[in-house]
């Protein structure tokens, strides 16, 4: 792989970031034209339904503009109707000479076509360049497409000595203003949010994203509510976005207490429950009908636990703030049993430390011992 | 302050460096003596009762050799006569011009005269030179000779969760390799370290100095034991250090007990208790007068929490290491009752992130809340 090849590579990821959050349950997809050493177009997928990458990069040349150049994509063009044609065909028909990929498609049902497609028609494609960077750009897409179940996500926030919360649930603020807004961030490029309602009573939160950014979005907010308690009061119920709010419960519960949730514009989900507790798994595969591909665990401990002890976390984001309780008695990550031994913990891989003011995020990827 | 008096004084810094953990119950010192902008002398204090550094560095120069020279020290020179005669004189005898001074002395009892007797014999002084660098090196020391008690560091490992041990008491290995050792550089460097009866029970450490370098010294070992339940057979007891074992027991507690430990070379504290457990204010007191100037708990969590509760910790080493236990049964950092509110909280200060391997290390300056 050439230096200048990762150059550019680097400028079609850069690209592909502009969607992120936008595109569900489409990949993000950056492309970058280059003739002569010089990058000629560039583009990137905004939104599913609108145009492809490359389409959006060629769509800026004229006619034989992009006749010889080299096209750099994030991932590998398309080679079926979907919404919009075959991009293969596209790149075919406006004479580009050369075709380097970041990663191949990691749809099950289209792998490997694409490129074979151009390779037939004589056109030079190179494939795995900054693959990793690629790959880790579209986890959640991947995710979704491979496993047909969301990408999970979980945000927690704890003090030095591991405390969500102090023993009378008081939780505000453990962060600082700088983690949080990266919160906000995160709820801007995932398609829901979920909490128990364990937080709803005890923190009322919005769930909203609030950015100084015009196009900032809102998550679907999801609260995973097996008996129903959220009041009708609450602002989740009662706040004002776009998105809808969704409430999880027990599908054996009655009408009576529903309805009035349903006369809000509130969404139920009826959904199995065992030991009195939503199960989980069947949840996830009813998001993904939804087209929800990315999902944001928020807490709390109940949550965190039960989703931790069926493997379901994909990702973590793990805040810690130079604060100390200094007990016992506070509110830890997640309620229940945990492993036995050191050697049957969950380790954390791809680790990334990031200073947010005084916290320090930690991200890492689940490796579960069982 | 010019950038050369920063530069010379860090030079000063790195010799003192050498005397850490070496120089109890002296400060650690570093000198450079300066001709010319050339270096021509260092030196550094080696051990209480050696030669101070100043004196060091102007041994290495004939006589006459330091005339008109500038002397770089990291702590004001003494005036006074202790184990040795005063570094004033000898400043004053060599010819040497201009002393420049990381930090006074903080000693109460002798603050301001090194550098006064200095300027009136007609040397230029300059103080205040890296100050902060010099009196975090010497933190120790200023907590000893101005509080009268040892400067009191807890050093933890924690999983991201914020345990530090599983449910059964597990905990090897939480941290990684780079991480232990060092701990093990942290225990060469303070005059004794600190475990509960609950560590010894669970853990059997035996709490020396194991490092390659053959200059590694064993810190005091002491066990907080109100009612000597440590087991005769227990590898502190019977370990091989040339440094004592102490356990500090109930005052009250009967002689039958104690004798075994005492013909076993053991050395038994007497200490007040209240409510069971060791008056721990009188206890650092006590070695205080036993020329303890640094302490290190490593725990476990019952000391932790009687420490932090009564604002004695002055320095925090927490590691995190990228493991996950997922309950809420494991071990926390400190048992019994933490702060209430999050405002209520310890806050630490001049943080200090450092990365061993995978496991991130934590270091902060607590600020207590009441």
């Amino acid at each position: 792989m050439s230096d200048l090849d990762k150059k550019f590579m680097k400028e079609a990821l850069l690209q592909a970031k502009k969607g992120l959050g936008r595109t569900s349950p489409n990949p993000v997809v950056g492309a970058v034209i280059v003739l002569g050493k010089k990058i000629i177009a560039t583009g990137y997928h905004r939104q599913a339904g609108m145009a492809h990458a490359e389409i959006e990069a060629l769509s800026k040349l004229g006619e034989n503009g992009a006749r010889g150049a080299t096209l750099y994509v994030t991932l590998e063009p398309c080679n079926h109707h979907g919404k919009t044609p075959p991009c293969t065909e596209a790149i075919l028909k406006s004479g580009i000479s050369r075709v380097v990929i970041g990663m191949k498609d990691p749809n099950p049902h289209v792998a490997g076509c694409g490129c074979e497609f151009l390779r037939e028609k004589g056109i030079q494609t190179v494939t795995g360049i900054l693959e990793k960077q690629c790959q880790r750009l579209n986890e959640a897409f991947i995710k979704f497409i491979s496993a047909n179940r969301p990408f999970v996500i979980s945000k927690s926030a704890l003090t030095l000595d591991g405390w969500t919360a102090t023993s009378t649930g008081h939780s505000k603020w453990i962060t600082s203003e700088k983690s949080r807004d990266f919160v906000h961030r995160l709820r801007d490029q995932v398609d829901a949010v979920m909490v128990g309602i364990g937080t709803v009573l005890a923190d009322d939160p919005r769930l909203t994203t609030r950015l100084e950014k015009k196009t900032a979005k809102d998550p679907k907010r999801i609260i995973l509510d097996t008996n129903l308690r959220t009041p009708i009061t609450a602002k989740i119920v009662n706040h004002d976005s776009s998105e809808d709010t969704y409430i999880v419960v027990d599908e054996k519960l009655g009408m009576d207490r529903r309805s009035s949730f349903l006369k809000k514009g509130i969404k139920l989900i009826l959904n199995p429950a065992k030991n009195g507790r939503i199960d989980l798994p069947v949840l996830l595969d009813h998001l993904a009908q939804m087209s929800v591909s990315s999902l944001l665990i928020e807490g709390g401990a109940n949550i965190l636990g039960s989703f931790i002890r069926e493997n379901l976390i994909d990702k973590f984001y793990i805040f810690k703030s130079p604060k100390i309780l200094g007990g016992d008695d506070g509110i830890p990550l997640a309620a229940g049993y945990g492993a036995k031994r050191m050697d049957e913990s969950i380790s954390l891989t791809d680790l990334d430390y990031q200073r947010f003011g005084d916290d320090i995020l930690i991200t890492g990827y689940p490796i579960y011992p069982f």
